[in-house]
């Protein structure tokens, strides 16, 4: 069975990044998946009345990006969330593309959980979020 | 211009949930909002031989459900979230009905800044998330 | 350039249809379109409780069906919509096939408008929708 | 249960209203549920020639705009659509914000059928569509 990286595998430091680029199509897809209609997400008019200027994506698109590294590379497979705490820095327009690096920041072996701090940057440099996740790296299958 | 609640007309203590069960669709649109395709998510013969016996949903996608109330009931239209913080108390399976509900537990008017706390139980009555989300409610139009 | 028929070449009592299984993807998009959230449509607890017994698909959806009759088939490209009429009869599940057929009512030559008239039945025969459609077929490009 | 409001609870006169931009993903998913791929909608270079001059979204996709107020809002949960009535005054291209007004026309306390009478405007305020929609509200449950 494929896994992850466990716990003694894992090093402080280590990083891994996944880059996006957010559509129209995203923002149609994560309204289907919760029911947020929320017109500056999905009302042009009213967007551009903001001081946005014009429709964002939600913030749970951009949250999203850290799935796939926690599930896929750092620590990988087999791994369970058990915390994460996102801070939203800027908004993310479509067309925004938007790399999400984590990198390990600490390890507590006894308990089996480690920390990884993810930044999220779109295209400019400009940092739209950062998120701290405490997650549980899979075990070694003997 | 359509304005959710103020943080004059917020109340400690107010409440707003919203209802949904979660599909296999849910799991295939976030898997491609995303591109998490963690084996727990899709592969159904890696998933049966996990401590949970067959595929779950994706974290996101239940919390995603705070956004609904957060952007169109609780404050609604013109909230700015600053902050989420998640966390994952029970695996969600394709089928659950998952009821997000959302407390307004303090709020500061000086700095316009509410703290909603939200639980999330399923079916069973399991609570399978919690959240707390520090946003800006919107201000009223003069 | 690609036209269909002309009031001309269309015959009252001609026919036309399309089959389709309505699924969970389907509900998912249709709120996606259209934000409509209602929970005998996404609330699986919900609607066990009402007379539907489980989820229905949304009125649109089956309602949909006559669209692929109309653009593409009867009278075809280049077809304007002026009206349409459905009669909602009996609820659509995920998982119905829905064969939808249009006949040709009546025509107005000098006018240029035909009348098509749908009946949708589910896979068991139960007439689950009927439609009628003004339109104004294509001209001949000359 | 969560329920609408009765006829009884119903006032003429009464309005709902919702607001949603139409996008490209709006006609993808409508083609995906209807198999309506209809030139006029799918093939740019068709729609060039037509007197639209580009694309327009499918009627159905304004037409679904009805939905999320009867079935959330006016008469809300519960309510059961037995026949609409659709007439297509402009086209909608993608790109144009459609708000979609509800008004009660007319209630049969004694046979509990409501008329809701909804006018569609794009942003510029011309009338898109126009639909009458005849429902049967939700019994109180006792």
């Amino acid at each position: 069975m494929q896994i992850g990286k466990t716990i003694d595998e894992l090093k402080v430091g280590e990083e891994a990044s996944f880059t996006k680029t957010i559509t129209e199509v995203d923002i149609a897809m994560f309204a289907a998946i919760t029911g947020d209609f929320n017109p500056v997400h999905t009302n042009e008019i009213y967007a551009q009345k903001t001081h946005f200027g014009k429709r964002i994506a939600h913030g749970g698109i951009a949250a999203g990006l850290v799935a796939p590294i926690l599930g896929m590379m750092l620590p990988g497979p087999g791994t369970i969330a058990l915390e994460v705490r996102n801070k939203f820095l800027a908004p993310v327009y479509p067309g925004n593309t938007i790399t999400c690096t984590g990198v390990v920041q600490e390890k507590d072996e006894e308990r089996n959980i480690a920390t990884i701090y993810f930044t999220l940057n779109n295209e400019n440099s400009v940092k739209v979020m950062e998120c701290w996740a405490k997650v549980m790296p899979p075990k070694k299958v003997s």
